[in-house]
């Protein structure tokens, strides 16, 4: 798909020119702690979704920040002309903790210099204000230079997405009229292999569960009740050690139901991506692929099933040492599904699989953390053929499809409750640290991010 | 052992009088929050030592307290006659968490009433600063009475009970010449079942062990990493899943070297002690013995050694959710120890073990939390005879020689370093929650506690 040079050439050099104010908003956003799991940072979300109202507006656009049981829905439309694009981003951010690995407060950013080029580094750097921020930016160019916004825009960022979006299928059942477009554009993903433009056409699903297995009802001296008592701890590791077994699958009954092998184009387009575990393994200090034996460690990441656990608590955890038998003991685990995985049939196996392997004298409770099936993009809708003519322009690659290891539900509830299919694609890479200490977005990232969708708008305008 | 009832009957007679006052001495000891485990509470240790040493001198004692690397022993000097008797108890309290399940603050000491009786409640009010203040009670009523102390007496109050004792060697071998007595009397141990006076002639070891098992250099997203990349928690858990096998039996090699069988005549005491295990478990909302399948549940309480985990974390345990694979997850395990059971062979023997199950990417690092060999006291000085007498006569219920599950390495260190035997008797009792939310200690134990001492002292003076 071609471009009019005389319609793009002068937005890329708007948003060269003014790089240095769209990372000073950037910045602005960064500064505001919108961690969504955390209910001690609610004012914060709102303010998040406030300050992006307040920047939509001045991009010409009618936007509002919708109230809902959780953290507020930012929706904006504006904009002329067909087609009708939907774009996607979040403004929420995950937890900080342990804070003490980070070598900055993670809300104060700062663009430091690194042996790798500048980078911008704060909690949601990447993931995902620094995304969603390429988007608006190119935008905001195109409007300087053209006067108007290039088509019809929706933009729609969710607040709750790293706490398992919980009012997320109301507010689409809701506000379907006000969100359908002709397709949705999520920014959330990103490079292959740092250097190569992805689409992603395969994401896993997310079942999220919290084990906490109760036994006497306070806690107890270890040397009055060792040895006599339940030690829930016990009974929690015995469990969870028996989540997989020495091949690394997973053992809940029925849990493969439903996960097909890969297409054997896929496999063969997989097999040409090099992937290069070794690297990917190597810079964050490991070596081994540690999932099932059998398996391509770019089939552990895209096209598998998975179990782990995110979390465990239990007993005196802090200096010193502390001779308690704990009351309870807790473990949060997460599953990642594929193919036709049915995350609520799932949820009621693990359940009772869990239940099956409590002891008399102890009681296990479990809390709901989200369920959603994997998906699988349709790829029909022109705009797809564009983003990968737009992208390879942009960073002299071809663009490749891909599949993700993370879960993404927004595509398939745009799918399912809109009847709209989903193109994503995004600039992140994989030492971006998301979800962990010290996240960062490469300044190259950014800047190229905001050019590739200024191009790609080009070519759908 | 007979007492003369004019020298001993207005001491009891001064002690039932004063008893308010002795409470709110109590109250003020309480109200400071001495936990030695955490470095936050430093100089509240400090407190608690300095308010003892003046307490010390308003009875007549020459008292200071001692520094150390860690936090200070009280020492104090006074008394005229035989026999010498050394008294110890600690003044440090174990940590309040979880905080959320008290009923009141920790510190904030309370009598209430309850329908068992009134009861001190306030973290450290049963273990040990209650307990250690019985002696110095009966001391100031002696004193009021006789205007003398009963007889020589070094009084040692140690602030690092509750986190290893890490100064107490070193302090013993630098100080034996102020310390060495005929005999200890050490008051951190409880009645029989509530009501039966009890005197501890077999107390448990204690080894301490941290294991910290590291996998990435950093905490990664289960989205992008999860399936490939090695999860510690998954490493962590089923090393610990493995520490005992199906009969509740131990697993690390050589655990049981050393553990010897019940000489018969303390099998055929302990039978004779008709312990209700039901109502000792049913007090804690449990039923079943969890111990080593074929053994009594007295047995696994005070003669059989145990391994325990006593704390457990890795990755996010907070509020909601966190996909995140952790960089490293951790565990503090203790083992109570039996006969010649020796704790250092064990460590290395443990670490070993735990070593041998760490794969291939992850590393494993220790940390070391104390070491105490089990002791089996000698009770040929006469003051045992004296305490089952004066504990029948207050009582009502000949005292009888126990066990102890807990870990007292005080009384050992007396044997070894100073070469004097130790006699442990106390006034908990089984719900006093030591070790957990909302501990306390009944008024009548407090007030009986000091008038057993009275009786002791008017035996041994």
């Amino acid at each position: 798909m071609s471009t009019n040079p005389g319609m793009i050439d002068p937005v890329l050099a708007q948003i060269d020119a003014t790089l240095p104010a769209a990372l000073d908003r950037l910045m602005d956003l960064l500064r505001i702690p919108s961690i969504s799991t955390d209910p001690a940072y609610k004012q914060d979300c709102a303010r998040a979704a406030d300050w992006l109202v307040e920047d939509l507006r001045t991009l010409g656009f009618e936007a509002q920040a919708h109230a809902t049981p959780g953290h507020p829905m930012v929706v904006a439309q504006g904009g002329e002309g067909g087609p009708h694009l939907l774009f996607y981003g979040h403004y929420d951010v995950q937890p900080v903790d342990p804070l003490a690995l980070w070598d900055r407060p993670p809300f104060d950013p700062e663009v430091q210099d690194t042996p790798k080029g500048k980078v911008i580094r704060a909690r949601g750097a990447s993931d995902d204000k620094g995304q969603l921020m390429t988007f608006l930016e190119a935008l905001r160019a195109w409007k300087a230079v053209h006067g108007t916004l290039p088509c019809r825009l929706t933009i729609f960022l969710e607040g709750e997405e790293e706490s398992g979006s919980p009012s997320l299928i109301p507010f689409l059942k809701a506000h379907g009229d006000l969100l359908k477009a002709d397709i949705a554009m999520i920014c959330d993903t990103g490079l292959f292999q740092d250097t190569a433009p992805a689409i992603v056409t395969m994401l896993r699903g997310l079942l999220g569960e919290e084990i906490i297995v109760e036994a006497a009802t306070k806690d107890l001296h270890s040397g009055m009740f060792g040895g006599l008592a339940r030690n829930p701890i016990h009974v929690l590791t015995r469990i969870l050690a028996n989540l997989h077994d020495d091949q690394g699958r997973v053992q809940v009954p029925g849990f493969y139901d439903g996960v097909t092998e890969l297409p054997e184009e896929i496999r063969a387009q997989w097999q040409n991506l090099a992937f290069d575990h070794a690297k990917f393994l190597g810079d964050v200090g490991l070596a081994i692929p540690a999932g099932e034996s059998d398996r391509t460690p770019l089939e552990m990441i895209w096209s598998r099933p998975t179990a782990e656990v995110n979390g465990i608590t239990g007993g005196y955890a802090g200096d010193g040492f502390k001779t308690v038998l704990p009351a309870e003991a807790r473990a949060k685990v997460s599953f990642r599904l594929v193919g036709a995985q049915d995350p609520h049939i799932l949820r009621d196996s693990f359940r009772a699989w869990v239940t099956a392997q409590i002891p008399a004298d102890c009681r296990v409770r479990f809390a709901d953390h989200g369920a959603s099936p994997a998906g699988t993009m349709q790829i029909t809708h022109p705009a797809f053929e564009a983003a990968r003519s737009a992208l390879g322009e942009e960073w002299g690659r071809a663009a490749s499809y891909v599949g993700c290891g993370g879960s993404i539900p927004i595509a398939g509830y745009f799918k399912t409750y809109l009847g709209m299919d989903a193109m994503l694609l995004g600039f992140g890479r994989d030492d971006d640290q998301i979800h962990s200490p010290n996240e960062k977005y490469d300044l190259e990232c950014f800047h190229k991010g905001i050019r590739s969708w200024a191009r790609l708008l080009g070519k759908l305008a």
